[in-house]
């Protein structure tokens, strides 16, 4: 798939994904949406990517929905409503697709947020591992002062990510907020001067790559997505006892405890590719 | 049903619902849930009303159950506790309704903490969607020092709103804490001065009320507080999918859309008590 | 059982809990593991003890599981690793077991950490109820640094505790950091200077000994940790609506509030050997 609305840039085991309309604020339409989805889908398959910086081109993140056809803008029963949104929101297909894609790559993901994140432009960023801003962010979860609700499984995401009374707050007056009361909240973890914000997002996707296991990654994120929700530890007992037990004999172990022991960085031999262990996934929903 | 232990004073879109046995710090009795259920069924049905504010009369919110009674206070074989607590929770009737009926109210609700909230005098209002406090608020999960438990499923809710470290902190030691405490903690937003309790929350009520849809603000708060604990996203992609699909052919996303692009006030055709799309409610159970 | 890795001290209703293997900063071995299983289960059913300390003796809390046979001490399938790991993980036995008599204990824990705790190392003290931390404590969840997972049940533990955000940031880059950003992260409650580490766990605990009801307490976790992470709230209100009910007609309820009339300290009648109400446990799962 060549892309349109993004650009797919690696560079070492770092790859960054851009939202590129910024003559748009990089307004999302259905299209970005399935580019995001394939651009996920091909990072968790390329073994020499071991990290993922989503960021936007320009003065924005991502402003939101494309509106510039006025009112009708999301009315998928005709018109602009269809060609922006149409077929991914009736079908759960392509535009929450990138939802699915996000939540299931075996790489680390970080947002980068380098302006403002409003509406979908900020609830297609929350499947992300770890989220940064720079100081020029804005954010707003701002679904009911359109006539919305939040979208794209923002009402599983946000209240995960930053507590429910939080989200309770941002979402019910739906008001627009700067990054210092998105740190301030939880929503993002670090914020930093505007021309510092991919040099921040670069030393902690090469901090991952350096020093970590890709298998051990990819489960990682899993386990805390997927248990971290579940209403009891018992049955990630089961599965996190069996990898601990399956994934000491391996080399990446090996490699890992003589590095330490040795003072020195490791070099896992182990791939997302072939060397995901037995029992991965351990779930069996379609997305 | 006419009430006589609160107060239900509608001003425009901002209800106000007020405890009030001022005498007693307004302690709570089986009156009390069951005049509070009424109140919150009968918001949830008006049209005009946008959000509910909830405090307390005189010094205190609410000083926990009602004790005068004595040693028996809470025995409900026989005497006070019968008048007091009887019916509501052997039958998670009456008693335990109120919760039901603020847990699904479809308005933006807000508690104003004015004074001591202790036992059942916090756990009443822990399913209001906001918390703010005067800097003149004490609380308390004493229940463990009166040989009870958590009750009206604030075991469920504190941890959702503050985390599970806080919540077990609070409800372990039992001890009794101030307004900055409750900030620092998570449990209210914002701390007042005592005399700006009441126009604060009007102002974060009249925030929602002249910005935000009505339906959305229904499907929201809902989508929050029950997608929000579930183990995962996937069953809320298709509720959030089909809503916004639905909704963004309605009058509200083109008033919102065009009130948005010709900066002015948004004013939304839709209603609660006939306008809420279908696939609401998608939860099955009594409550 | 007699203990060679762990110190188990009670003092009044205050037991205290020492890894005991200072030479190896208490590095976790699965005797430890069973060992600690049994201090538990010891003294959940010891109704002299009302709350547990867990520390370590010496520079470490438990810096890890032990590596000194190297490469090899993570491989069950041989050597080291069986005799450090084998059995527990394969099985979910005696290594996990730990996990599971510390979440059902029906005491009060509280883990002091006064060093490292690194890996299994601070794992294993996840599911206590309140963390305290020495300012020369350290902590590390390190697993992908190592090639492995966060094990003992701490994908489920750590995000219930800290949130997913935070979680997933100290998971993925596994990075080991300082008992201030412990306490920023919400892994831990307080920090204290060394000396006052052990001198505040016992405040802690003597504060929930002397004025909370034993029966509620062990009740109180119990709900808080299992009804936390449930989906919705309606199955707990049957069970805490039931708890108020009984509990109300008890002892306990009427020695707890003759005393808060009284203003003076309470003598709970009630133990949890014999008066745990109908109804506990009204889980089924085998842990």
């Amino acid at each position: 798939m060549a892309y349109e609305t993004i650009r797919y840039e690696a560079e070492g085991p770092i790859l960054t994904i851009t939202l590129n309309r910024p003559d748009k604020l990089n307004a999302y339409t259905a299209q970005m949406g399935a580019e995001l989805a394939d651009a996920f889908h091909r990072a968790d398959e390329d073994d020499a990517i071991r990290a993922v910086i989503l960021t936007g081109e320009g003065r924005g993140f991502c402003a939101g929905a494309d509106i510039s056809a006025g009112a009708g803008s999301f009315d998928t029963t005709s018109g602009e409503g269809a060609k922006n949104f149409g077929g991914g929101r009736a079908t759960g297909g392509r535009g929450a697709d990138f939802i699915g894609a996000m939540f299931n790559c075996r790489k680390a993901t970080i947002a980068a947020f380098n302006g403002a994140a409003v509406g979908v432009g900020i609830t297609l960023a929350l499947p992300t591992d770890i989220k940064i801003a720079s100081s020029a962010a804005r954010f707003g979860f701002v679904f009911a002062r359109r006539g919305l609700v939040p979208e794209a499984g923002s009402a599983w995401f946000l209240p995960r990510l930053v507590g429910l009374s939080q989200a309770l707050r941002w979402c019910l007056t739906g008001n627009v907020f700067d990054a210092a009361e998105a740190l301030r909240g939880g929503l993002v973890s670090e914020v930093v001067a505007p021309e510092e914000l991919l040099p921040r997002a670069r030393a902690i996707a090469a901090e991952i790559a350096e020093n970590t296991a890709p298998v051990s990654i990819a489960l990682t994120r899993q386990m805390l997505w997927r248990f971290g929700s579940a209403e009891q530890p018992f049955d990630l007992l089961k599965v996190d006892g069996k990898f601990a037990m399956d994934l000491g004999a391996t080399g990446d172990v090996k490699e890992g405890v003589s590095a330490f022991l040795e003072k020195r960085p490791p070099s896992f031999p182990g791939r997302v590719s072939d060397g995901m262990p037995a029992g991965y996934p351990w779930w069996s929903e379609a997305s």
